[in-house]
């Protein structure tokens, strides 16, 4: 923790991540760029319709990967060949001030930012006219196609490229560095004890809600004011719904609940998932489901080391699952053939897990939605991770007619399915156990700390 | 609590809403509308920008108040003649049961709403060329300005309104029903709770944020899923930023906490603002400040009845200030003169309160911000209100440095503050109490049932 502290007291290093976006450009171009330009606008104040408050802001995550800025209405700009990055703040509106406060000032930027200038917005377009006519041998700017104002121009620059810098920095993403780490590490240590937590009161609750506001709370209380994508608060058979966000529904007479969720830091995410017993004691069931989708996580995460393929690591979680309900009878029938025809997809529809970063579903992972392989075709990172990248290991099982139906209709898949057992496990929903992993050299590190050892969860659950 | 509930179990008035829509544009146009259609379009699905994840959704006000409806995508029309209500709902998309479950159908929205018919969302040119052609004498068609989609089309109606529309929802939701004030009634119960809770923990947390996150869970808890607003939770000097909003400061060293915060139930807001001692109890100037706000309150609060202007309720609220600020030195000189001169908006700089529903700064106020009289210029509400309106009444003393030095600087002004007296308050930051009240033909109910009593406040505070 205090490492993490002691890192995170320094400046985001967003100039580092200016040098890696442009090393990328360099790279596809194949060119010195000596005479580049990059430029970014930050997400805007945009009024909620028909109202007069603001909607709630989210900053651009590829401006806050080249700033560390998260305020609304900043621009950036960042010369290649000199490596000096420019932030451009709105000016103070005095009307504003009166309600609002005092905004961000030129010296807090420079002291708080790693920055080496500060101009207000309204200064942008003679900002570029001026970098622009003066660069040699030819002037470059480096924009995002839709994310140039319209007043903006860029006339005194004799290339205009609108794609490679969005590509870049997505790109560039994807291997974090130290300051990356410890923040996505502290959304981590946040939403481990937001889940801690809620095992202690699920045993006094009598709704999802209810478990969800537990959540919450933990959440702001240390500082994760927005929750990293909306919570999943399902029990018993909601749990089955991947997605599910009504949250609404009474505990009594379910078994478990899947809590999906992960507070955000600094636009850092977080995405944990446990399944526990609602009642302080999982059914024999549950916990046959709850220990092979452990060991499906467990022996997916010693796979993981730097040059792994996903592909091969998300294949290896269905075999466990195969055995695993090979072993309690759902399935019959060969393991091999049973992979083969992908019947285990009815179970585990979805991916083993995704890139995590400031978006929870971070950038760089090149899925492909439209595979003509059912086991695949959601999984949404393909081939080798490299060392620094974090992923997400969330395999599950889940018991849902909508998806498992139309498998038992298909004698293809129905003649490896024993429905006599399969009826005995509706009312498990799903179960999902999801950490978040950084892949290094040698192996992995995990870094959610929150409890999923069955005994140790029982404990909480009943003291 | 019951009879709130029993109400709310029945369905949300759409249809009286719709009438009372097509009344206001009856006496607009001053015509039968016989051919007339109302057309809607709910708030669409928006995905975050460079991400897979939709934006939280919020419904469109409008289309809520005709419909009760709050989910995306949908559409509505209302036949004037037949007083027919269709709903138009998403089709079933398989891809996304899976994700996200069944989403609703038909049956379920018959139902739920109060609505003649239920389509989907593709059959809605289908309809609307249905019904343009069949209508006598003359059909038509009212939708508002920039709140229909590109694909839609008009093409069979003889007269398309884009204006009246809005003015009307807009102009109707100022008075409102049984089933609205129910469901203020229930935001404001959560709220209270909320509140409560608040000032149990206030002595054994650190940190505004902690505090924030208090009364959020409350709020969650008790189904009051989103606020109606940015909480403000302000300590010491941070209350004299009049909507602050970073929430993270420590309470150490600080007297006094401003709440200003209200859960959102069913798409209706509340409005609630306390102020109390950190501590355990007022130090001498905090309660000299919070008596004298509070005086404004109650005083103006005795005024409230159907007719009532409220440009002189919100004038009253100065003059008790203007008693209470002579009273304690830090104004001097005549009463009369400093109300005539405005120095008062020097310490009370906003209006006295707005309208509340589904906006939490709700539609039909009139207000004038071009107003050269200072006085009124942020007043969101003017002239009389009528019977079956809510309006907040949120009187305040502030000590903004930012807001009084140019008074201080101005002789016309400085002539009457005693700066070595106000040099004893700038530590108080502010004092705002706030509650949400229902005009009636007799008087006023208040619906906020927070504690504002400080005998009251000190003994949870202490307990």
């Amino acid at each position: 923790m205090d490492t993490i502290d002691s890192i995170l007291a320094g400046k985001y290093p967003a100039k580092a991540h200016a040098e890696k976006v442009v090393d990328y450009i360099r790279r596809k171009k194949n060119a010195s760029l000596s005479g580049g330009v990059i430029y970014l606008e930050g997400q805007k104040t945009r009024m909620l319709e028909d109202n007069d408050e603001a909607e709630p802001f989210r900053q651009r995550r590829n401006f806050y990967y080249l700033s560390g800025v998260d305020v609304p209405d900043c621009y950036l700009a960042y010369e290649i060949d000199t490596k000096k990055l420019t932030l451009f703040i709105p000016p103070i509106d005095p009307d504003d001030v009166i309600w609002s406060g005092l905004p961000l000032m030129p010296e807090e930027a420079l002291k708080k930012y790693d920055i080496d200038e500060v101009q207000t917005i309204d200064q942008v377009n003679q900002y570029l006219s001026h970098v622009g006519s003066k660069r040699s041998p030819k002037s470059a700017i480096f924009a995002v196609q839709q994310q140039v104002s319209d007043h903006i121009t860029f006339l005194s620059f004799d290339e205009k490229d609108f794609v490679l810098l969005k590509e870049a920095c997505e790109e560039s993403r994807v291997v974090k560095d130290e300051y990356e780490i410890a923040l996505t590490r502290k959304a981590n240590l946040i939403s481990g004890i937001a889940h801690t937590e809620v095992l202690k009161h699920v045993k006094h609750k009598k709704n999802e809600q209810e478990l969800m506001a537990v959540f919450i709370e933990r959440c702001i209380a240390n500082g994760a004011r927005k929750q990293s994508y909306g919570c999943i608060v399902a029990s018993g058979e909601n749990a089955a719904t991947l997605h599910y966000q009504r949250n609404d529904e009474e505990l009594s007479k379910r078994w478990n609940l899947l809590l999906d969720a992960g507070g955000e830091y600094r636009c850092y995410t977080s995405d944990i998932t446990r399944t526990f017993p609602l009642h302080g004691k999982f059914n024999k069931e549950s916990r046959q489901i709850y220990d092979i989708v452990l060991k499906m996580q467990l022996d997916c995460i010693a796979m993981l080391k730097e040059g792994v393929c996903w592909d091969d690591v998300h294949a290896h979680a269905h075999k466990i699952a195969i055995d695993g309900l090979l072993n309690i009878g759902i399935f019959k029938g060969s393991a091999e053939e049973i992979f083969k025809a992908r019947t285990s997809v009815a179970f585990f529809p979805h991916g083993l897990g995704h890139y995590l970063g400031m978006d929870t579903h971070d950038t760089g992972g090149h899925a492909n939605y439209a595979d003509k392989d059912t086991m695949f075709r959601y999984l949404r990172v393909r081939g080798t991770l490299p060392a620094g990248s974090i992923i997400t290991v969330e395999p599950g099982i889940y018991f849902c007619r909508f998806i498992i139906d139309p498998y038992l209709k298909n004698p293809d898949h129905a003649k490896y399915i024993n429905e006599d057992v399969l009826n005995e496990y509706w009312d498990v929903g799903g179960v999902r156990i999801e950490d978040n992993l950084l892949i290094t050299k040698s192996g992995s590190e995990n870094l959610t700390n929150a409890i999923k050892d069955v005994a140790e969860m029982e404990k909480i659950i009943n003291s």
